[in-house]
């Protein structure tokens, strides 16, 4: 199940510290003109080693289009992309070679398959979210040809949360800090932790806006559970909220029901969708991230002995997964909107009526 | 897309106020001994019309089986299940036929679509759900055979919250409250705003006992992923958390991390989720289920000529969806984890050589 | 495994000797107009008892819709349909209840399933293909809004064959024979084979007019393919060709190339596909029946308990199973076309920007 | 849809002319010992430029594995495998840029897609081969855990036909003869054609031994559905026959069916199939490919802009398609036999319960 997507699908290759990371994305429409620039901006943002605040592992993250594309444009076939691993130190893994690490895959990962690649978790690892990022950035491309608009920040770090979200802001930030005023308590409290050799959580936000009505297919792949699922499946995501999100199961029919009016919608407490479609209002999804499991404190655990051991992890991690992670989650939004454009086509007979001659 | 799962695929359809609701099920191993009184069961915690805290709705929910039975046991055959509605009064839709409805799909389903079956809200209408709930009956019988216990309950209606739970408890409690301490003081607020013709949010937990290790597939259909869409797909679901879900992004990594020795894992933060795979400890996830949204106070609307309308509801609801959709929600786990279930008996060769025949 | 197409997927389920056979059909656009009439004639050319030339089994075959239709017309939902089994004799099958009957799944179901519903085949019962042809009448009901025109009948019966194809003719045939100057033969050789207690084979031609260009969607989903697995995937199909078929293996290249001018295609070898693709011109298949399996000759085989038996079969069968199966073949060729109209609506930008607003 | 199968699954990607043609497999059993010099002399077998029949383009046509396999083994992660091209001459294809060569996809590929990559037919060329070679490959190093033996071979040029099946001569023989006695006079057919710039149509055998009972999901991905499917998929071919095939048509029943005594069937008109599931007897498939439309004579044909041409076509190409699409036709069978065993592990209960632990 290394696929995603159901019209626009996307297949998933590669290990932390194999010959690279790859995917291929399957039911492009012909004749999308291919934005390397845009391409490469998003491999950037989530790209390692580009500041004090993810890991010093350093990969120039360069995309490679390997088939699909033709004088610059989608053919209609299979776009394969590949980005080369460079930076693999696997020795930071011998120690850790029959150790399960806490929090992580490794003990799920061998007993599910009886045999692991350890090396920075194999297929496991966070580096696998370079595809992601990579095919979201291709589905982004369609999604601007239809002037839909994604945007994500960061809007909290621990218990530092946002009360304002400027993305523009999280465009610059370091961390994508959605709100400028706490972005250097943020900042220190990452710091704090990571000079204590720990990690810490954060929440990543996403917003859609000019989505057209009418994406997501009822009933078993609504537009919210297919964000859902795209989010949670993530590395470290363990929450995901819609619109008011929590809040909701607090409230009041009376006041989170969305009146209308002339001018539209009167509010916004669904964040975008009704009964799993779009409603022309702008998307707003929450996606809550675990710390990164690597810590460099020593941890009780097991060997695949069923021995106990004391795990000391090396290597290069992010203090705060949650940063590179928004731009993950971005990308998979993209993804599962793209998804949806396609699916929606079919709704109704008067859509193929433009496309096709009919008597 | 009305069909749900890889290996296990239920298919469902009906509508509110036509004939009836049903659905297909695929896939199921042959040999499995349908429990009628189990699947009667089910269906009765979920149908309306039992208490003062459901809607006044009265359907038997009788379950016809179709197909793929015989002599008591699945054949392997597609199995079909049938329930028919009997006491649909569609007048009460008469006033808001041309009518969208707030916090409904009626504005959604009217535009995707360009048709919309005004009675009850036809195909989005939470009655649907009956076929979940028959289905996951079903599935949770093969969930059984592997002492695999699946269990449900509220935690929280509006801002009153369970601190313990008690899952035993909830299955006697009118309201499925996991907390004796404050199930009057839960009833109480449902009965508070039904009086004042309001609805109020809530929280369902769903927890699993004795799963295998390694349900789930990643990198795209995690175990976490397929739950997050399947919950988040439920009518009026705007948030879902796994294991300790949104506190985790406020967490510490030595605190998250669940450490392991020779009794197992110290700690449970992960919900039993590792890596998208069961890791054997208890499941764990939490789904936050929006007020109804039909409520009996004046709302501002529009209509489908774009027109400015007031919406006046009228019809039998549930004052808070969260207590008949916590059932509705466990069914989508079973549906969920049975389809696991069968999708990781290839995860290796050696489960294969323990079916065929070999060299 | 029960579910045929990628966007109209069509789920079905019963047994011969169940409560019925029926069917979900879920992804056809909303706003098709639903034509009982044309459901109904095309449920009686596939319906049993008509004539001489057919099993006497009796059964009305007549539709129910349980959902997704409202007001006439398509609502988006999942449409299912329902024909109860009205004129099972269970009793017939009283006698081979533990025997497998030669050329029947009833050895391969018993191994598979270690269950068997052993009244008339079950699940494995040519009785389920009036759910396809239920289902292909409304698929045939989108394709017919696009001028696409689905003709069938019978160019063979043992060694009888067509020299000239007359669709029109077919349709008044009671044996739906192409060519009328041999249907008396026909006739004739199928009522020996019968009197003989015996059954005999016997070929269908699909033709299909008036096809958009560029349905199949490389290079696993190809038209051709598409085909030949629903055609081959019919009780009793052993070979599929399309276009010049097993001729095209004696040709040159030079004769076999359908080349170009002004006026369009100069030959149709192909059939109407290139490259999996439907080029325009008319698509020519043909579907290869074996001889009924039920015969009443005395047949030795085996028991569930590997013990020898002589097989004597009882009931009413088809002495020739390609001529009812000729309107199953064109029901499945209406199904893939549908799909692949719906599929194809992705295939280029262009097309979205017909549905869409964009920039 | 670039993706072949259901529980294995394999994605596609690359063109003629391009930089390689790859693909991902995806549900392999972790455990899998890789052998790499079969997979490589399956290479070989298909890879062109090995003989006077075919075409003289010379690919080293080397297997890279990027991802999925560890220290020798599946690891349960998707499988990437990648064949760079080194001898395009993509300047044969100058004079056809707005061509549509006859008999070839470019008609439908330009009208589909609105853009053609038009180097030697970009992704609808038989290159694309390569990568369901590599796959198939792989797919039968998994049935051979499990004793199942795939043969295949050339059993007609043009209407010279083999009388006899010697699999094993076949391997041996340069155009993969399965009749000795025919294979000189078979040469010298394709030498005349070639030698008149023209081609022609063959036929392959496909055999299979030791299948184990079971495999093939009814009603739906039956075994013989799914094996026209990924045969008739396959360029060039026109036709699919299971068994006795065409022959079944002109048959009696009592001759046609396989009756049984204890020593079990005695005969195999069915070719291993009772209703779409394999019932232990050898699988033989016969699969018809029209003559290779790349011919060396002028054509008439139109461009891109609707214009009367004559076309000349250069460049390197088979004389008969059929003898490396044999290679081609075994690897399909194999992935689609591969998928089957992973499917059949959850038609009953028993398979489970010898799986997981159960109460």
């Amino acid at each position: 199940m290394n696929t995603f997507g159901q019209r626009l699908r996307v297949t998933t290759f590669g290990e932390s510290h194999g010959a690279g990371i790859g995917c291929v994305i399957d039911g492009m429409p012909a004749g999308l003109e291919i934005d390397l620039a845009f391409l490469d901006s998003m491999m950037q943002r989530r790209s390692p080693g580009r500041n004090a605040f993810s890991t010093q592992r350093k990969e120039s993250d360069k995309v490679e289009i390997l088939s699909g594309v033709f004088e610059g444009q989608s053919t209609g076939a299979s776009i394969a992309l590949w980005v080369q691993n460079t930076a693999q130190k696997s020795h930071d893994y011998d120690n850790i070679k029959e150790i399960f690490r806490p929090g992580h895959a490794d003990f799920t990962y061998f007993y599910k398959y009886g045999i692991r690649d350890y090396r920075g978790g194999g297929r496991s690892s966070a580096r696998e979210s370079a595809a992601r990022v990579a095919a979201g950035a291709i589905a982004q491309m369609l999604l601007r040809e239809f002037g839909i608009v994604i945007k994500s920040g960061i809007s909290a770090i621990g218990d530092i949360e946002a009360s304002e979200y400027d993305f523009a802001f999280a465009l610059q930030s370091e961390i994508y800090a959605l709100d400028y005023r706490i972005e250097e308590a943020q900042k220190a409290l990452i710091q704090k932790v990571k000079n204590q050799h720990n990690s810490i959580g954060g929440v990543a936000i996403i917003c859609v806006e000019h989505l057209p009505i009418g994406l997501g297919e009822p009933l078993y792949h609504k537009l919210d559970g297919a964000l859902a699922e795209s989010l949670m499946g993530l590395n470290a995501v363990k929450a995901v909220e819609i619109g008011d999100g929590i809040l909701a199961s607090r409230a009041l029919g009376s006041d989170n029901n969305d009146q209308m009016n002339c001018s539209g919608f009167k509010s916004n407490h669904s964040g975008g969708i009704l009964g799993g479609i779009s409603n022309g209002e702008p998307l707003v999804v929450k996606v809550h991230f675990k710390p990164t499991p690597s810590i460099f404190l020593p941890q009780e655990t097991l060997d695949i002995h069923q021995q106990e051991k004391i795990c000391h992890i090396k290597g290069r991690h992010d203090p705060c997964v949650a940063i590179r992670g928004s731009v993950v989650a971005e990308a998979m939004v993209s993804l599962a909107l793209a998804d949806m454009l396609l699916l929606n086509t079919t709704s109704k007979l008067s859509h193929l009526k433009k496309i096709y001659p009919c008597l």
